[in-house]
């Protein structure tokens, strides 16, 4: 019963023997290794991008954080939403690797909306040099809030962000869950809807820890590349990286296992549904559910042994009946048994 | 026959076999894994400190640059060598992270004598507010040129930094190739003889992504952590950094394959100093060698079939005679057999 | 009928011939000239505050960015309103200084709300490592709106800072125009309510170019003094920002500038309440007035020679009923006819 | 007899004049004042450079900070002499700026040899990713040392920088005193002999404080704009920069006050050659003199009223008859009398 969160679960079986397998004699470091030539070529055909530059990295921040770096100017500001990763939960790692700072726009369910966007970038730089000039667009898809854009909402996203010259990166540390959910191609969820640069998470579906920064437009490759370097995130050896990505990539191994993570999810969604003292808040559509239970519920079923994050209290103290917001995440190997046992342990 | 980095061998079986152990089931994330707890004890007991605060992290350039940030100020400058991997081999990342400067102390064989580093002292900051201010030593060890410091030595270059009120990191990334050369015990080699903070190395000794940042003053810990998550170098599913540790450890493993790399490098050197071509120019203490030898020789064992580099020009074209420099690493997996290969080949 | 700017008028003769007085011979550099001296004494005396630590740099963002640089880490978060103007009008240069990140806090009328700052820290972290740490409270007095802290208000926000160990910066651009206003003493509208560091303004009330930087526990001053040098902002010839100031709070001209100022703001404010077509925003209570007015109506005064900015629109095209938005700022060279023309103009 | 440096002189009388002249009613602030368009036609006729962009700054570190900023990726290094004042007086300030390093190339008399830049250019970079990449030449004229480089050796120095695709910054702070020396145009000290910015002083050489920064290719003008608001540097009250350059330039006061001080500093090196005690180490080629003399001889001469520097040691303590290394540095204003003052005192 543990939904605390898509980090904690473990790495696909195959992801490991493929570390296994790539563990046999001297390989060239950094990138180097001949596995990195597959996954490069694995990487452009899941894109139908044959001229995107492809490297690899350890975790989301970073992957964020360089690509993020090599977009955007010192004196700009990317556009987020407020409760975007890169915003809460980097430590400033964007603010460190870009020098630059972050704008933050409304949102209700983490998604942000065209409008708000709009009315954000017109906010900032009517200033001329005094204030920041206009950066780059982050989207994150799934979002924080476990939504998923549309493909047309993405499209006039970054059709606003386009018409102030602004390039749109997109954060999908859960980009699996998002594809799986729309049934789309990762082009039509990219590319082929304005997106300029990815980061393709790897980390939360399954892999040990790896992530591809997917660049479309490939004239800042050599720049993500020194960036890369300079944060300290070029790995000598490099072939336990290509692995898991190789692996994570073969035989839809990645769509496999994020959609067993949201089938789990939807199952978690049914049982709340019919739970009473439950109320879903905003309507999951990949592997994360946020809902509102009294604290004494939420600490009835923590007690029961379920593990999850209660995100605006404590629920073992204060007013039993004051309702607390849970956030339940269900990675690929949340077993439709877990999920049971969990609904069991809240229904009794 | 590879001889081109430390950084290019496999890991050890054990050191796999630990992180698949590590792959069961949930485990927190950020370091909060139990292996972790296993791994700050093994650290603390190795180095005989139990204050020490102990982390993770993937590479050298990382524990560098986050350990001498959390150790200098942007106003500062940090003495290193002339050939240090942080100023050399780390495309600015010390720098990214200080936000500060190098003073470079010369040196005739990677190591940093206590006059020239007092030299540099004095050099700097004579100029209050308008020079760059004292920031820490740093050395390495075993050096980038495959020497090593002796206790005493190390002792000399903390007493004079001390005595101008810095602080001293080590760059470790081959510290259990220098320990087993020295025969000493880990906190002789560190804190016994005034070093404050160590990068210590398990990459290139048969790990495949880890390195320990150890800090024997523990009052800069939480600025260690603050500065580890800001540059995106806290890693979600941790335990597979911890695993790795763990393992590399446990058995005295970490000594076994330094001991057995040093010995691979003296069977070279025992080599090539038969070898009327080869000119062996720093005394090779560890596992690493540089020689000297005419480029047709070079071509000759490159063209049979050795890997290693050459680090002062193209074997391949130029004047025949004209005596180049190669550098031979031996890693824990390179065998008796595959010297004497080399040997026999240098020999023909 | 200059209103644009108070950083559009004149240097007040004074502090011209000062710096006339100033020019004779030899002085020594880099703040070491005798005049500082006799500043250093004047702003402590004017401070009450022996043993305040005292600068003078160039301008406002300057003061801002080295003071609050000397206050913040770079993992932290600044918190300022939505309108400061570290926030709009310093194209990132707190951030380029601090390294850090700036948290928004909403207001009203330009001023912050002890609420709404409680609110905005307790967002922020609750995340441990992963989200930006508490830093400085940044408040403006007079506000980017024309609008003025009580004492009893500082009073409070500090207190909700000190309540979660943050210090207190106040960007004083405008200091003189809050203090004859309230009618207080430097040290009733500072450190006696709980301010540790002020941005003390010259620049827009009557000097060519200088603001002092004060701060009232000198613990930090060193490292303020090496971040000044190091954001280039250390002045050769200091003698020229010391006589400055000098003149400036001699025989209180800064603050019979400032009541004049203020003075002929209230003037104006007392002609635009009699206007039908305007209407005053916020109260204005120092030496700015923001009113809304159909565009028409400012685009009849503009074009009759009145000199000032339209915020928030074209005044020339567009719907000529739309109100819009006007920013009257008076500076101390501003004489009573000026304002009384303007009115004339306004009333036709 | 003040030879401590020339930045502690007075400005000259018709800069003051300019200022007081420009203190009449409002402008526009932040370069909009109508002087400033005066000033770039001014800085473009004398350079001979009708699409130059034109910038003024407040000193010399900000203008050399701010251009090479302007000019470098954080992941490159700025090749300088060891002496150069980037390096050792401006407290990491170019490094802040530029996020980037340096590379000190060895000099006698402070000035960098074509071969001694080209080793240091083939030494950095040969590591692909892994050290730090190409940036920018940085020379300095009048050296740090008071020698001249010919116009033929700067042409050699930027021919060999842009043999590697290398731009060449100047640093100017003595730039007229340098022109005056060679009796060359500025077009032939800068653009016509490959420069690509100079920094251009005007404060060491009777300004109060203002240095413009001239960009001959004008592709990287918005970028500097916005670096140097960013860096605090953008005054609103630019008028008062814009006066200063505008009678500095104005019937050649710039070139007029440079050749008295170089004509003053040749008296001296005169003097100095007949003084048996006192040996000239450095040809002085400018307003700046490096000399040697015994302890004991400073002493006297410093007790007698001189003042100026003594670099390397303690005039009043130590063995009386250690040779030491004074610098003595002419300003504008020195007069004839002056020097002979202190050859009397020399030669008593």
């Amino acid at each position: 019963m543990f939904f605390a969160s898509d980090n904690a679960g473990p790495a696909h079986p195959k992801v490991m023997e493929a570390l296994i397998a790539a563990n046999d004699g001297y390989a060239m470091g950094y990138g180097a290794d001949p596995i990195m030539d597959t996954v490069r070529t694995q990487i452009r055909d899941v894109f139908e991008a044959p001229e995107a530059a492809v490297y690899l990295i350890i975790n989301g921040t970073a992957a964020n954080s360089v690509l993020l770096a090599s977009m955007t100017q010192p004196w700009q500001t990317v556009f987020c939403t407020e409760c975007a990763h890169i915003h809460e939960d980097e430590c400033n790692a964007p603010e460190f690797y870009t020098q630059a700072k972050l704008t933050l726009v409304p949102t209700a369910n983490g998604k942000m909306a065209p409008d708000a966007l709009r009315t954000k970038i017109l906010g900032e730089e009517n200033r001329g040099v005094h204030g920041p000039q206009r950066g780059p667009l982050s989207i994150t898809q799934v979002t924080e809030k476990g939504t998923i854009y549309t493909l047309d909402e993405i499209q006039a996203l970054t059709a606003t962000a386009r018409e102030f010259g602004m390039q749109t990166h997109l954060d999908g540390a859960r980009f699996a869950n998002a594809l799986t959910a729309l049934d789309c191609t990762p082009a039509e969820m990219t590319w082929k809807v304005g997106v300029d640069t990815v980061s393709f998470g790897g980390t939360k579906n399954g892999a040990l820890g790896v992530e591809a920064c997917v660049i479309f437009d490939p004239k800042i490759a050599w720049e993500f590349e020194l960036r890369r370097k300079r944060g300290g995130h070029l790995l000598s050896k490099h072939r336990y990286l290509s692995a898991q990505m190789q692996a994570y990539l073969a035989d839809d191994l990645w769509l496999d296992m994020a959609r067993s993570a949201n089938a789990r999810c939807a199952q978690l969604a049914q049982g709340l549904r019919q739970h009473n003292a439950a109320k879903i808040i905003f309507e999951p559509q990949a592997n994360m559910i946020f809902f509102q239970m009294p604290r004494r519920e939420h600490k009835r079923v923590l007690d029961g042994g379920a593990i999850y994050y209660v995100m605006n209290g404590d629920p073992a103290t204060g007013d039993p009946e004051e309702p607390l917001i849970g956030r339940l995440v269900c990675d690929w190997s949340m077993t439709e048994e877990g999920v049971s046992q969990f609904l069991d342990l809240l229904r009794v």
